[in-house]
């Protein structure tokens, strides 16, 4: 039967699910991590490049061994086609972002929006400039484009991977949480500048810094434009988007509809679908509608964005960090060091938080996640960095996510007690 | 960049559902028709047949164009690769019918076992002989089977449908819903006895009766294996499936994820998947989690079963039953009568029904949806029937689909006023 391979699709996308599920719960209760780290490291472990490969070693489809596309390809070779679950794990992404936009405060989001815009910048140039020296240091025969691909893989912050791990600790609205929100967008649009650079620098030799400049300033217009529509437009948007759904219940999948949409609109002009789900999210956090909205996606969002983590750790091959390991870790220590002093001064004096909410906002943009795998990808197709650099690439995308809710767990601590001091 | 392929997914699938529910929400408003009526026809309008080939002609991946897979291939000619957009439908019916078995009074299901195997026996040998009787009328040239494949695609019943329209309508939980119920599930493991003899007849010219039977009986028992093991073990897979994922407010989630499971694990026995997915609903339907699993599925199946109808509409090609059109529409009315006299009299004088009750079933039945066309698929892959006949196999599945919500509208009317009359 010709049927068969997508039944085999639907064990894989209830396997994965499954031990993305048992994995988090392990986290949650053993490790008391959130669980989106068991998620995480779930993937890993079921992955083609580790248990993957002898559970599932007859069967292709299971599991989507030789299925996985592009630059998480194995062994250096880019296998034909692409990867079916891919484009789950693009939807399910996706859906984590629109809810955590619609959970956002719209009111506080904005208020913070220049703090938020000062952390950005700061977790940029510090991760970029330490990411240079290093790769100057360690990879002394590369180009100038290889060494600045480095300083840009360092820059990313996961915008996912932030969310969710701020959802799983109910940190999310928090004014630290908002802050880190507003950075991790405005991270994602100063990257794409930072992107279109070395690319162009790598494939022609010279900068086109306008253009890419110019690219920039037209994504942030159109992601700001979105939001003031919301801001300015809920009430047209409840009347003509929302309100004739209503009667047969449908309200709320009609608003998550039009997010898949306008996550797909950003990318035409070079943003990131999430960043686009976000700010539909947001969009919509600013009607009444918001809470009921919430109420329908939420169960949707918990169902699926599991996959995501899950997919990201699949993807990982542990045997490419082992290969460079001494320069990973080296790098790796900088990109976290980096992130939380770049983030820190501008949360601590423009934001004035407290010395642990400025720490919070550090620790918090540190995640790579799979945008340093993105950036690291294109810069193996336009040939500045090597195989080996993808290794370090990779080791920096995984231990800054597993290493994030870790470190950022002390520093909300005291204040909760402070406030159970303070209760009776 | 690589990854657009995957932006334009998230597009696509954001767009198919936004038709369907433009489309739904027209049937609903305008036409007043159970929803899945829209998503059907928006489908139809959208498909790569129709408008899609004019909006979509440059961008093969938006709307799945070109990438249609097997016997929804244009021109005769199977494309190679797969549907990608098939995993989501496939998935997108599962959850449907899982939320189906939830919803299902699983006492009232078994009490009505009996009535319910009967109706599914008269639906099948009636609309079979009418079938068969039919094609050699019309098709003269053709071989015995050939003439058995015609009998066996109008002998399907799409279970899928056949829900979505009850849940539109309020009537799942109704008895006559129940028989329905029942009688789906019977009829789809007939059908796959049905289906194995003709193969092999096509292929070998000899029938294996034996072990056509043994395929049936071994899919029943496993099936009846499923569901007994919700009624009389429903406190283990309390305590040992659900109850470690209460506190993290993951449990649905986990049964849901043991559906997907369970529909798969039913393909190995031949059944199909959407059979598992119900039967798994059924067995967390005799747990006392029941309603909380149902509160936050139903939202995951409210999102995402749209896709799979207007996914199905999308892959009727309208020209291959105009084709056919004369004997489609006598073949279609033997189809819509074969499957209601058949299914009458059971329901009348076994199930004990009211005169209204019986017509109700015998409708509920009518629908073939996609099953007609995996039957008549499968026909065409085995060298059983040409093109020209699969253009009927087209225009019955759609024909029954659409016909029954607005036949059976009239035979729930009279109860309701009655029922009204009674009240004061």
């Amino acid at each position: 039967m010709e049927t068969e391979i997508y039944f085999k699709f639907i064990l894989s996308f209830g396997l994965i699910l499954l031990v993305a599920r048992l994995g988090g719960a392990i986290a949650e209760r053993f490790l008391k991590q959130p669980a989106v780290i068991g998620e995480l490291l779930a993937g890993i472990i079921i992955s083609p490049f580790l248990l993957g490969q002898f559970l599932f070693a007859n069967d292709p489809v299971i599991m989507n061994f030789a299925l996985i596309d592009g630059v998480f390809s194995q062994n250096g070779e880019h296998l034909s086609g692409f990867a079916p679950m891919e484009i789950i794990s693009q939807i399910a992404v996706v859906v984590l972002l629109f809810v955590a936009g619609l959970e956002t405060n719209v009111t506080s989001f904005i208020k913070n929006s220049f703090t938020g815009a000062m952390v950005a910048i700061g977790g940029v140039v510090v991760p970029f400039a330490l990411g240079v020296f290093s790769a100057m240091y360690f990879f002394p025969d590369l180009h100038m484009a290889g060494w600045l691909f480095i300083g840009a893989i360092l820059t990313a912050t996961s915008i996912g991977i932030t969310v969710r791990i701020l959802m799983d600790m109910g940190k999310l609205s928090s004014r630290e949480g908002t802050i880190i929100l507003v950075a991790a967008v405005v991270d994602d649009i100063i990257g794409l500048v930072i992107l279109s650079v070395v690319i162009s620098m790598a494939q022609s030799g010279s900068v086109n810094a306008l253009s890419a400049v110019t690219t920039g300033v037209i994504g942030f217009a159109v992601w700001l434009g979105i939001l003031l529509l919301g801001v300015y437009g809920h009430k047209y948007i409840s009347k003509y988007i929302l309100t004739p759904f209503k009667s047969s219940g449908t309200m709320p999948v009609m608003a998550l509809i039009v997010g898949l949409i306008v996550s797909y609109l950003v990318t035409l002009v070079d943003l990131h679908p999430v960043v686009g789900a976000y700010v539909a999210g947001l969009m919509f956090a600013s009607t009444m509608e918001k809470e009921e909205i919430l109420h329908q996606t939420r169960p949707i969002m918990l169902f699926i964005a599991p996959f995501f983590f899950a997919y990201l750790g699949m993807q990982v091959d542990l045997r490419e960090v082992w290969a460079v390991i001494v320069p990973a870790l080296v790098i790796v220590v900088l990109a976290i060091v980096g992130k939380i002093v770049g983030c820190y001064f501008p949360a601590r004096f423009v934001g004035k938080t407290s010395h642990n909410g400025a720490m919070i906002v550090g620790v918090g943009m540190v995640p790579r996640g799979e945008v340093g795998l993105i950036v690291a990808g294109a810069g193996l197709i336009a040939g500045a960095i090597t195989r080996d650099l993808f290794g370090i690439a990779v080791a920096v995308s995984i231990l800054t996510t597993l290493v994030m809710p870790v470190m950022i767990k002390p520093f909300f601590k005291p204040k909760a007690e402070a406030n159970a001091k303070r209760l009776p």
